[in-house]
């Protein structure tokens, strides 16, 4: 391949898909507002199908609503090259989330129907259900409960704040597929997604092709201490949760900023407090902590001084806690061979590319153990994500959209 | 009056009526949930109104539910006498925390009932509605409507945290009632109560009288960042309103520690994060913190540090944090007539006794700006309250119940 034989994406037809998504669910101006299995999902699901059907694709829906549409190949008995994100989004979300991916996907199998091309293998765009985890916990659930590291009846009976569960919800919006979970053959899985971070906009680089990811572990703190009156308990014997909680917020900050210049980060995104009431010193609290750090060594250093902040909150505010590990994953996730797919082909293109690790999950985290895989990031403004404010320029996302077709022809061809 | 013609109260009655009312809600053991408007708050009231009218009194109800219940005098055209505590109680509450003060009166009419004693005076005794603000905020809510400080209709426009409305409630459980709201004329007030903190106990002293509370200050700290990737986002720029909430619920429990021997206070009971969910940076939040100090200049310099940490808590987390001023009370709270009368009574009847400043807030703090007032603490076991486990000893709580007894006669035949 040579950048004469190069194909291109339709950049006006990205755009206008992208904008059409992105007024389902509008929020706070150019916000986007798309919890999973909301109505507003449905809808953007509905369009989704409606979309890849007129591309000529066969759609099939496996149980957690995960959507698969096959554009055939010449060969129909070979695993298809699978491409993917989500469509939804955080409940301050963007307008390219997920959506980009899903759209990059999109206009590769729109750009082949444009040339009358077919390919060898058949080309597979998939739909994640709830990468977010911004309704039903976890994050990731629809590309986890697909490589087999969530039970589909689990995840069903998983609750939202409204006590409404996923399976009836599921179900309610249409989406509950028959397609068997998972055990599905894939020759590999390419994902495109905004950067969400802001290396790639701040060195004027449009692609990055992600090599790994910043080591990453959520703890869950379970802190326990005992209500008592809010006046009449001396300080030295009270035992509150929430000032536990305090400490240990302000310590982890705290390490964060310390491991800032090596690129950790240490995040506090939830609390839960009880009673949480006027007057009564708080007995329980849960939180949420999560930190990251690029270098596993640096990694552990962080995961030290964390546990040490923990020990330290439990002294001064005299509460317990349990910690609990969550979400957790490496440095090494992609396979050699799709790197090196992406890279080869970007350099044919004349492309300049960064090797990059991502400091957020994705779907494709999950996907990466089941078939061989890789992700191609584009540039956010400022790195700005999870954030209504988030936004991207169509000049600087058509070189990865075009890496990311290029790859695929050359892979299903292969 | 000296001891020879005191009288006593009847403890074996008291005590009888304290268990049985500590059957309604009772909760984790010895310990009662009987938040304000529910059933159980209704079963309780129900029993107290059958109990007074039983005990000869007339009742009457106002708009914001709170009960009167008035034995006639010789006068009647002479303000009564008023005694008064509370029923409802905190989510995780105890046995005696109002319900104490409230059958202490009863079992003064009782016991002058036992004897056929009529005084001068009216004696008038009161339950008030909301003393916790458990479920509807704010706390002294019933005695505050009356004293003209909260708006009956705004007051009936609250809601709890499920969305029901007071007023709705308080219709539901059949005591919105028709008598005006304030302007009643009250000769005095005069409120029993166990202490809620250590200090009768740990001294071997069973009467507290009140002269005032230690000067506190509720602050209602609306935290603003933004939302962003709690992956990507450079630990340097984030605005994380949840960060900012833990660097100040940790300073402001440091200058509790502090100010301890100075028997300063700091809590922070509540805090409400938005979106409070994994994966985003947290952009707002709400957090309640108090403070109190038993003299005007302490508390002062308590709340220059708090004010300081406000500060240190928005730059350390790059938020800002917008302070509203919420209840408040001062040191000098209640009417020298009242606390002579307690005083004096207590030396004729040989009862030893302690002068003391009140750390919790109370019904009597409202009351006393309309009428003379004081109050009466009782130890509870090692100062425990709003926790299921508060406990009393009868033969520690008779000497209060007996002063309150004979101070009420002394100044109702006045």
């Amino acid at each position: 391949m040579t950048p004469a034989n190069a194909l291109e994406v339709d950049g006006k037809r990205l755009w206008e898909a992208l904008q059409r998504c992105a007024e389902i669910g509008r929020f706070r101006g150019t916000g986007v507002r798309r919890l999973a299995l909301s109505p507003a999902d449905k809808e953007v699901r509905d369009l989704f199908v409606s979309w890849v059907r007129e591309a000529g694709c066969a759609v099939e829906i496996d149980p957690m609503g995960n959507i698969f549409a096959r554009r055939p190949g010449t060969d129909n008995s070979l695993p298809p090259v699978a491409i993917g994100s989500h469509l939804d989004t955080q409940i301050c979300g963007g307008r390219y989330d997920g959506a980009l991916g899903v759209l990059c996907g999109l206009e590769v199998i729109r750009s082949l129907n444009d040339r009358g091309m077919s390919t060898r293998r058949p080309i597979e765009l998939i739909m994640w259900t709830n990468e977010e985890g911004a309704r039903f916990s976890p994050p990731l659930m629809g590309s986890l409960a697909f490589a087999g590291k969530l039970a589909q009846a689990q995840m069903h009976d998983s609750r939202d704040d409204a006590g409404l569960r996923f399976g009836d919800e599921l179900k309610r919006i249409g989406y509950l597929g028959s397609a068997p979970l998972g055990n599905r053959r894939l020759d590999c899985y390419l994902e495109l997604h905004i950067e969400q971070a802001p290396q790639l906009d701040r060195a004027g680089c449009d692609i990055g092709i992600v090599v790994g990811g910043y080591k990453t572990l959520a703890l869950f703190i379970e802190i326990e201490g005992e209500t008592s009156h809010s006046g009449g308990t001396p300080m030295l014997e009270r035992r509150n949760a929430l000032v536990g909680a305090g400490y240990l917020i302000a310590a982890v900050n705290d390490i964060g900023l310390a491991f800032a210049s090596e690129e950790g980060r240490t995040t506090a995104p939830r609390i839960e407090c009880f009673p949480n009431l006027p007057g009564i010193v708080p007995e329980r609290v849960r939180l949420l902590v999560d930190f990251r750090h690029p270098d596993p060594a640096g990694f552990e250093r962080m995961h030290s001084e964390i546990r040490a902040a923990i020990g330290m909150a439990e002294a001064k505010a005299r509460v317990s806690m349990r910690v609990a590990e969550g979400w957790r994953w490496g440095t090494s996730l992609f396979a050699p061979e799709c790197i090196a797919l992406l890279k080869d082909t970007a350099s044919d293109l004349g492309l300049p590319f960064r090797e990059m690790l991502s400091q957020a999950g994705h779907d494709a985290y999950a996907v990466a153990d089941l078939t061989p895989t890789a992700m191609i990031f584009t540039p956010c403004r400022n790195g700005v994500s999870h954030n209504t404010e988030e936004d991207i320029e169509l000049t600087r996302t058509l070189p990865g959209a075009n890496l990311l077709l290029n790859a695929v022809l050359r892979r299903a061809n292969r």
